[in-house]
Order: C-alpha cells, then sequence, then structure tokens
C-alpha cells in the first residue's frame, strides 16, 4: 500500500510570489526517502478560512500525514497551529512552561539589538507563540516558534499534521524530531518501498521520446513515468514498486539503445557529473564571463568543497576588464566585436592562463533585453571550453528572457565541460 | 467585491522539488495586476485523479476562474486537457484544423534534428495535443501546445478554467489571449479595485513590528498585513479596498515615526534602490568575492541595462588569484588569513582599482560546510565597500547552510552598497 501525504505550505507573500517556496519541494523529497508519496502541496495566505479549507481537502483525499510550514510566528497573521488545532478538534491554550522558554528566546534577542520592550506586547506574542493544542506533541524551537504534532482528536479518523516553522533553516532543524514523534510514527506505519530512477537525456525533444515509450507501452506496466524538458534537458524520472523493476529494466534498455547519442546520465545532475569529474581528474578550472555576469562561476561553487577545483573568475562586462583581466587583445575586440567567438576563445584562454588553470571557460553574449542588432540579436551567446589539448567552441542564439538567456548559456558551458571531461553525448 | 481565482501547477517535477515552479507566482501577480485575488496554489502531479481533486477543491471555495498550468505535451503523462474538459463537463475531441497547425511545428522541429520520425507514433502525439474540449476556446501554440479556456458546460454553475502550458515563455506569452478570451472577460467583470502597498524595514525583529501592530490594531480595521522576515529584511504588505485608505495611511505614519532607524524603502525592492541610486548617479561598481563564488555579481548583472554601471568582478577563490589579480598584498594573506577584515578591505580596493570603478565591493569568508576553525567558524565573513572618499567594513558570522551564508553575505553587501550610495539604514 502507498502512503500519502499532502503539504500546505502558508504565508501570501509565498501566495503572491514575492517569496519563492523552498519547504514544499524539500519536504516532498524527505517524504520520498521515506517511501511516502505526496499527492498535492497547497500553498495558501495567511488568512484562517483557507488554510482551513486547504486542511479539509488534503484529510479529504486520504493522506496519512498533513505537513503545514509557516505561520508561527509572533504576528497576528501567524495563525497556523490555532487552525490546525480547531480543524484536528483540539482546543489550544497556553503552556507556561514553553512561554517560558520563548520568552528567554525572545528577550535576549530583542536585548542584543536594544530595543525598547513594551513587556506587555512583547508577552502577547510569547504568550500566542505558546498556545498548544490539546494532546498535540510540542516540537522545541530552533529559532522561536516551537513545533507541533497534532493528531486528530480521540475518536475521529483522519491525517497526523506536523505544523513546522517557515524559515528553511527552522523547518529543516525540527524535521528529525517531527518524524521521531509517536503520532507521526504511527500514520506512516507499514508504509511500501516506492523506488526511483532517473535518466537524462540531452538534445532529444519531449516529442521524439513520446514515440519510444507509446511503441513501448504494453512491456512498461507498473511504471509512474514522467518527463520533463528544461533548458534543453530531458530528464525522464520513473517511480515504481519493487515488483515492475523487470518493467523499468525493459524500459532502461529501450532508453540506453534508442538514446545512445543523447544519455549523458542514469541518476546523477549534470553539476554532480562535472564536479565529480573535476574532483577525480585533479583538475582546475576558471570562468571569464561577460553576459553571464558570474553565474557560472556562482553556480560551480555552490557545491561544498569546490574550492579544490574552482580557481576563480573574471565578471569581464567592460571591454577595458577584458583587456587588463583577460588579456584579450584589443584588436580581436575591435575587429570581432565583444560578442564573437574570436572573443570568447580569448576569454577562455584568458582565464586559463591568468589563473594558471587546467580548463578556462569563456561565454560572451547579449543576454538583452537590449543590444541587439540584426548581425547579432538578442540571444546571441559564444561560448569557448579551452582544455589541455582541446578547445570546443560554441554560437548560439537563445530564445527567452534576459534571465532564461543567461541560464541557459551557463546550463550550455556546463555541458561543454563534461563532454570536455567525460565525453558522451556532444554539447 | 472581491474577485478571486485559484492555480493549479501541474507536474510530478515540480511536486517533487525537482524544477522550481514559476508559474504559481508569475500568475498571482499577473491576477493582482488585474484585481484578482488568489487564495490557493495547488501544485499536483501527472495523475488524473489527483488533478481532478484539485480542480474540484477549488471550485468549491468560490473561486471565479481557474488557472492550470502544465500538461499540455505530447506524453501520456500530459493529461491537463483532456481532465479539465471532463471537470467541466465538456468531453474532448480532435480539433482537425488544430492537428494540422501543430502537426507542421512538430514535423519542422523534429526534422531541423534529423530525426527518424515514426510517423505513426508521431501522429499519435500531435493528436493527443490536438484534442479539445466541446465548446472550449483554443489559444494558438506559443510553443507546440495549445492553450484553452473551458467554460462550464451549458446550464453548470462554476469556475471558467484557463489552460495554459508548463514552460513559462509559452505561459507567459498565451497569457494576453487567454485573459482575452470572452468567458475569461465574462467570469472577471465586475471585480473590485484592490490596493497593495510595501514597506521594508532593515534591522528589525518580527517580533517588535508585532508589539507595534498589537498596540495600533483599533486603528487598523480594513487591512490584510502580512510580515515576512527574509534574509534580515523585514516585509511589511498590506492588502486593501479603496475604502481602507486612510486606515492605511495611519499605518504608514506608525511606521515612518517607530522604524525610521530601520525602514528603508516604501516600495523598492533593495535591489531596485542600489540600481537606481547607481544610474542616477552615474557611478560604477566591480566586485571581488572569494566564498560568494561570483554570486554578487551575477545579482548586480541580473537587471538589464545594468552593463552601464556593473563593470565587472573577480572571483578570487585561490589566494594565487587574490594576489594576481587583485593586488592583494601576500604579506596581509600570511598575517591575518585569506578570512580577515584587511584581506576584505584589500578586494575592495584592488577590484575598484583593476576595474577603475567608482566603488569597489569584497567579500571573503567560509561559506562552509568545512573549512570552519575555532577562531574562524564556518559563517565568518569579512565585507568592504570602497567608494570615493569613504570604506564600510563589516565582520559577520552567519548561521545557516553553505547557500544561505552565500545568499546572506551577498545581501548584506547589497545593503552596505545602499547605505553608501543613499544613506538611511545602517548595513
Amino acid at each position: 500500500m502507498v502512503t500519502r501525504a499532502g503539504i500546505v505550505v502558508t504565508g501570501t507573500e509565498v501566495l503572491t510570489g514575492r517569496v519563492s517556496d523552498r519547504n514544499g519541494p524539500w519536504l516532498a523529497e524527505q517524504l520520498r526517502l521515506l517511501g511516502v508519496d505526496v499527492g498535492h502541496v497547497v500553498v495558501v495566505g495567511d488568512r484562517p478560512a483557507d488554510l482551513s479549507a486547504a486542511l479539509a481537502f488534503l484529510a479529504g483525499t486520504g493522506v496519512a500525514v498533513v505537513i503545514t510550514s509557516g505561520g508561527l510566528g509572533p504576528t497576528a497573521d501567524d495563525l497556523t497551529a490555532e487552525v490546525v488545532g480547531e480543524f484536528q478538534g483540539r482546543p489550544s491554550s497556553v503552556d507556561p512552561a514553553l512561554e517560558q522558554r520563548i520568552a528567554a528566546v525572545v528577550e535576549g534577542l530583542m536585548a542584543r539589538r536594544g530595543w525598547r520592550t513594551d513587556a506587555e506586547a512583547t508577552a502577547a506574542g510569547v504568550r500566542k507563540q505558546a498556545r498548544v493544542p490539546e494532546g498535540a506533541t510540542v516540537l522545541e524551537p530552533v529559532g522561536t516558534a516551537p513545533g507541533l504534532v497534532v493528531p486528530p482528536a480521540e475518536g475521529r479518523s483522519g491525517p497526523v499534521v506536523l505544523v513546522l516553522p517557515g524559515p528553511p533553516a527552522e523547518l529543516q532543524g525540527m524535521w528529525p524530531a517531527a518524524v521521531a514523534a509517536d503520532a507521526t510514527r504511527g500514520a506512516l506505519a507499514g508504509r511500501a518501498e516506492l523506488r526511483q530512477e532517473v535518466v537524462r537525456l540531452w538534445g532529444t525533444l519531449e516529442a521524439q521520446l513520446a514515440v519510444t515509450l507509446r511503441e513501448h507501452e504494453h512491456d512498461l506496466a507498473g511504471l509512474e513515468i514522467t518527463t520533463c524538458l528544461r533548458e534543453g534537458e530531458l530528464e525522464i524520472v520513473t517511480r515504481f514498486p519493487p515488483d515492475a523493476q523487470p518493467a523499468y529494466d525493459r524500459l532502461s534498455a529501450v532508453l540506453a539503445a534508442d538514446y545512445a547519442d543523447t544519455l549523458f546520465s542514469t541518476g546523477p545532475t549534470l553539476d554532480d557529473l562535472v564536479a565529480g569529474a573535476f574532483a577525480e581528474r585533479g583538475l582546475t578550472v576558471a570562468t571569464a564571463e561577460s553576459c553571464t555576469g558570474g553565474l557560472l562561476a556562482a553556480r560551480l561553487t555552490e557545491r561544498p568543497g569546490s574550492s579544490a577545483w574552482v580557481l576563480g573568475g573574471v565578471t569581464a562586462y567592460a571591454n577595458s576588464a577584458k583587456e587588463q583581466l583577460l588579456d584579450v587583445p584589443a584588436d580581436v575586440l575591435a575587429e570581432h566585436g565583444a560578442v564573437s567567438p574570436e572573443v570568447a576563445i580569448a576569454l577562455a584562454d584568458g582565464a586559463r592562463a591568468r589563473f594558471g588553470a587546467d580548463v578556462g571557460v569563456g561565454i560572451t553574449g547579449i543576454a538583452g533585453p537590449g543590444g541587439g542588432t540584426e548581425d547579432k540579436p538578442v540571444g546571441t551567446v559564444h561560448l569557448c571550453v579551452a582544455g589541455p589539448g582541446r578547445r570546443e567552441s560554441r554560437a548560439l542564439v537563445l530564445p527567452g528572457s534576459r534571465s532564461t538567456v543567461r541560464e541557459r548559456s551557463v546550463t550550455r558551458a556546463m555541458h561543454l565541460l563534461r563532454a570536455l571531461l567525460l565525453g558522451g553525448p556532444p554539447a
């Protein structure tokens, strides 16, 4: 039997897009690792009726647990704990010991900042945060807000609700305790294993894959296959119970045979592959970026330990910077323009030489929205990866907005690095 | 009367967090500009029953329109159009003219890539994409997938459903036509104005603001106030109908009086302010980053037209790069270590000198998870902004993960730039 969960992300700032949610995806992945399948993530503003409706909806889908994030702060718009308590039939009241613990944290925070404190009003905020639904398990605060595990009231059926704070660091810090709570363990008992496999293709259209999957559909029963095209990468994710492993093996063989020229990974992400290749081969890299403005360097250094193989990079927006920091010859700039194959090569060579790196990457282009010409429209990007004894260049005209052009250029550069280091499908 | 809408984002890749949703926030903002209030965004995987349940839930909340994104591709897991048709009581059938138009697009795509085409299987994918619920309005494809506007069947009540594709560029391209469709205009007729104002504080805790709001709550009727703390910025967003404008003016006056020392914006974002200040004052900037690895440069250059004031930057991970590209003296590195106030100053000065910029920014720190020591734990970050005739430095110990430390360091550097250029609350 597949055990299912639902997630409620609260916060008007998330609903209106001012903040992008990081908790829903993180929770979905944690649940998957526990063998729990997520059916819906509901994003809801700071309104009690909307939150209640979301809880009722998820309970109605038959999930074993609902996880909420956010809405546990001291302000009046933070109302998750109270609403969940009502929903589960467990009225809330102040937990005096918890109130004291929160008060100590808040007073420390306010004192360190030297704020005047209106003792009465501060206490009201603390008291609000210390309200606990009857019979709920309190999860100790990581910041100031406690979490809760709230089972349905005695005699009622329905999901156990895990109430977690909104700041990702607090939510993640509290997760182990939330999972370990008795009520959570009871709700998740007896779940079955759900396997997941990923295959990544570079340069195959979704329409083409659809043809393959239709041709073989009778061999693939029991597999839930989802595909997603993103920045040129076609990601095929398959989830299945253990007894469908033979069907997955058939799918895996079909993909390996039909897409030998585009299949670049049966698991690791592009970034995993590039980082692994640099680390294993003991090579170093340096970047020289114009239109991507540091995004490639930021992506390469996102990974812990990347200082072992990233020496650095130059963002050279101004031509003078290209000349002085990366030794791009002034006459090459004058003759071909800053956005040209010749300058991409000079950037890659310059980065390699200036940083003393094994591999240099050069990117120059017009991300837009302004700056395009008839010859070099917005989206024109030249890439070059220069490695020991080998250079690879690409001339692209990428569609989309400024941020899309920048992101796709970086992804394409990552594929050039992958192909240079590991072979496989050409970038 | 407030007109409300619901949003359904489909796709297992979004539900499981492999892709972060950009459509929900974009749609919520477009709807807000139209005066339509969004109550819920539901993220759902590629499963018909889950999608139907989400539609039923949103219809039950009394919304005037539901907007779906995704699930319109040629693969079998893309099922939104069919499910919406069934939900609205409008069975689908193939639109032959539409089928021909899609086929022409797909054949062009496949031919350009030189793929073998199994004509029969390809046609099956196209035919699927050309299925249209009876009585629905077709929105012409921006990519290969058409969108739909699907009203409830004759004699039924319920929301109009706008069915849009998942790729953000396609969805955004199709949005004007979706809004202009007769059924959409009918559903949204008669909506009332909803105002929104934003105030941003730097260095005020949510607990402190809660005190203020409680003290004044009787003066603030009719305002929906939501607060969000993010990377040290406390954002206060207030939504209200026009007749609550006097209440908002009272709130605005209270915030201006009580938070004069932390209020840095009554609207524009931090990035807006910094970009505007550079542009208006005709100043230029260059960056020298260690632990943030290019993130500050990438953030500064995210904005169209930033090439007018960003000259560039250096990501100097290796000490040799700090010395050779930014003139950080070897003896300063040896004496104080790469993560020190002295090196942050040398980085800022080096960036300023090397790029010939008016303002230089230096960042050096330990983002973790490795590399910390007792003296300099993970999260230790030194910042320096050097401008004409003035330098500001900060020594921080930031909590959180590697990515959190990196992002907060960049935000803090942006605040240093803001304070240097515009004054206001100290960073």
